[in-house]
């Protein structure tokens, strides 16, 4: 019998209840494998919909269980009495809960009887690995974004550099405006990227700062699209950076560093090599390229973090590829996203998804990599 | 001195801590209260957007105190570790978590000594009344959301009925269409709409049926639209239900006994009264008009969902107004949303956001609750 497994969440963020699922709720609901079956208990509202759309070998009623409970002598049950009684129910009282499993409901179920246990992230193993299906929908996703990346590079190409402004289509090009460009592509093909990333010159150098305000000429442009497909659920994960004008021959050393660790990212990365080993090498190229990482008045620098991760229903998933990791199995799907950052040059990072295959990888992305957009 | 409090969670999901901190992270972060100072842990990443952007006491850097551990001879520190050293600093050991606390941290840090305790929702009970900041910013997602319902009835009103079917700008008009002219509208003024329902018919039935195919003529279409503004994270939430046509006696007398209970709550609303009242009210005021509410066949019928619910930067806050509920206070947002749903008809549900003052309530929502759309 397999083991018994509980969760208490909204599917619409949580990309493991998402999975075994397929059902979008936007308020916690309750998922319950049992008896070597999966269920969904429902409340009166979500009954109709998670009958018809949830990929579940039970739906049960909340409200009929709320009955039964009332009929036995219960005052007044509350969602742990309902958990508990299934579990009970189907005789298993020792349950797998995820890491995020709310505290909560913690203490009231284990006074229930049940004994909780955590099973860390990837909760579900077989989601790191992904089946045809999921394949094509992050294709769909990067097929998205890299039209994206076009309409940003068609919107900088026609940018007129005046002294240290970038001028498009009348007025200052900002930060804001060629967001607006990527993510509203996307949007209207389906995509929601809610994070996007365009950071100019000293604001790439903290490599989570979205960025705003003008953009300017001859400084490098990190443009970072990780957008949810809403029909199917599942994102890529890209980046390019980009100089309008002239990069400095400095910016190129480094760019130049950048590539060749994606390089060695694509050369290691291979079903059975651990994730750990390929981060090893990416770092070693490009402090071989002559760049070192260290922290300056508090401030990181260089290359100072993972060499990349899994992409899914989650825009970070196992495996970490980075200083934790796993081993690399065939159909995973990575991102290879090295990057450099000096205060007072800017940022450089380059993300490409690849797909981990029994030989090596295939880069799932084609958007080219040139530094200059003149 | 204050109770103590963490909070560990990604505050692009979680409203408590954006609440408190203002701060956007799509990652989980550590947030600490303690010794009467707010403050958040952050890694190296993080740090330095945090210093210029989040509202807390100090900023306290993750691998900083991962040194400090390592230094005083820890192998590994974790970030229960880290979570434990800060507060025992401060000497504190007594720690409220928000319901939704991760299970994975939970005997870890109980493990370490921490006692944790959960608080439940409201977790900061002044989130619930709103400063005149976030009452400008519920306004100004109201605002937008009216001018989405504006776009869609201009749409219907441009639609031709042809037999059973609509037809708008040379196509069949749908579901999906008719949702994208709302949800595209706003997000081209930067407020997200991701679970907008537009569910005609019998689709209406169901409340949480996001609605799918053909509209068509004569039947009641709900709109339910709750977007959330993306720069100042605070939402709307509004419904309408047309009829694109002409609706039956049946239909007409459904709808006057839904608005007969949005006038009663409007009329009962103030700040004092329980909000369990201002629902037992609603719900008198429907049954008086003739409408039941029953499960027929395993399917609920009626009026069998709460009269509202606060909302700010969630959908979903307290006070809840239905079953469960809670004294209305001054300055709380609520939204009124009866609705009655009967298999063979449709549904029909009409929602206003109420601010809740020291003498009844004042609607924020202007857009008119006409049922026929000529």
């Amino acid at each position: 019998m397999p083991d018994a497994v509980l969760i208490y969440a909204a599917s619409s963020h949580d990309a493991n209840l998402l999975y075994k699922t397929r059902f979008q709720a936007g308020d916690p609901i309750i998922y319950i494998e049992a008896g070597g079956k999966s269920m969904l208990v429902l409340n009166d509202l979500e009954l109709g919909r998670g009958k018809s759309e949830a990929r579940v070998d039970e739906i049960l009623s909340m409200s009929a269980i709320e009955k039964e409970l009332k009929d036995a002598g219960h005052p007044n049950p509350m969602i742990a009495d309902i958990i508990v009684s299934v579990f009970k129910k189907r005789g298993e009282d020792r349950v797998f809960v995820p890491a995020t499993f709310p505290f909560e409901l913690v203490d009231q179920l284990r006074g229930k009887g049940l004994t909780l246990t955590c099973r860390r992230e990837p909760f579900y193993p077989e989601r790191t690995t992904k089946t045809e299906e999921e394949l094509g929908f992050i294709k769909e996703s990067i097929r998205f974004t890299e039209e994206s990346y076009a309409c940003a590079e068609k919107a900088l190409r026609e940018t007129e550099i005046r002294g240290n402004e970038l001028w498009w289509q009348g007025a200052p090009l900002t930060a804001e405006r060629l967001r607006r460009v990527i993510d509203g592509y996307l949007y209207e093909n389906g995509l929601l990227a809610t994070h996007t990333i365009v950071a100019c010159g000293e604001q790439g150098v903290d490599p989570h700062c979205r960025g705003f305000g003008p953009l300017h000429p001859h400084q490098p442009i990190i443009i970072d699209v990780f957008p949810k497909n809403l029909k199917t659920g599942y994102v890529a994960d890209m980046t390019r950076t980009w100089v309008k004008g002239k990069a400095s021959p400095e910016l190129k050393k480094i760019d130049a560093a950048v590539k060749a660790g994606c390089e060695t990212a694509f050369r290691t990365i291979k079903a059975g090599v651990e994730s750990t080993d390929v981060h090893k090498a990416v770092v070693k190229t490009i402090e071989d390229a002559g760049f070192k990482t260290e922290v300056i008045d508090g401030k990181p620098q260089g290359f100072f973090h993972g060499t990349g991760h899994g992409i899914g229903l989650d825009v970070h998933e196992s495996p970490g590829m980075g200083k934790r990791g796993a081993p690399l199995k065939a159909g995973m799907v990575v991102t290879v996203e090295p990057g450099l950052y000096y205060p007072g040059i800017g940022g450089v990072r380059v993300e490409d998804d690849v797909l981990v295959t029994k030989d090596g990888c295939i880069n799932l992305c084609t958007y080219h990599k040139t530094l200059e957009i003149p």
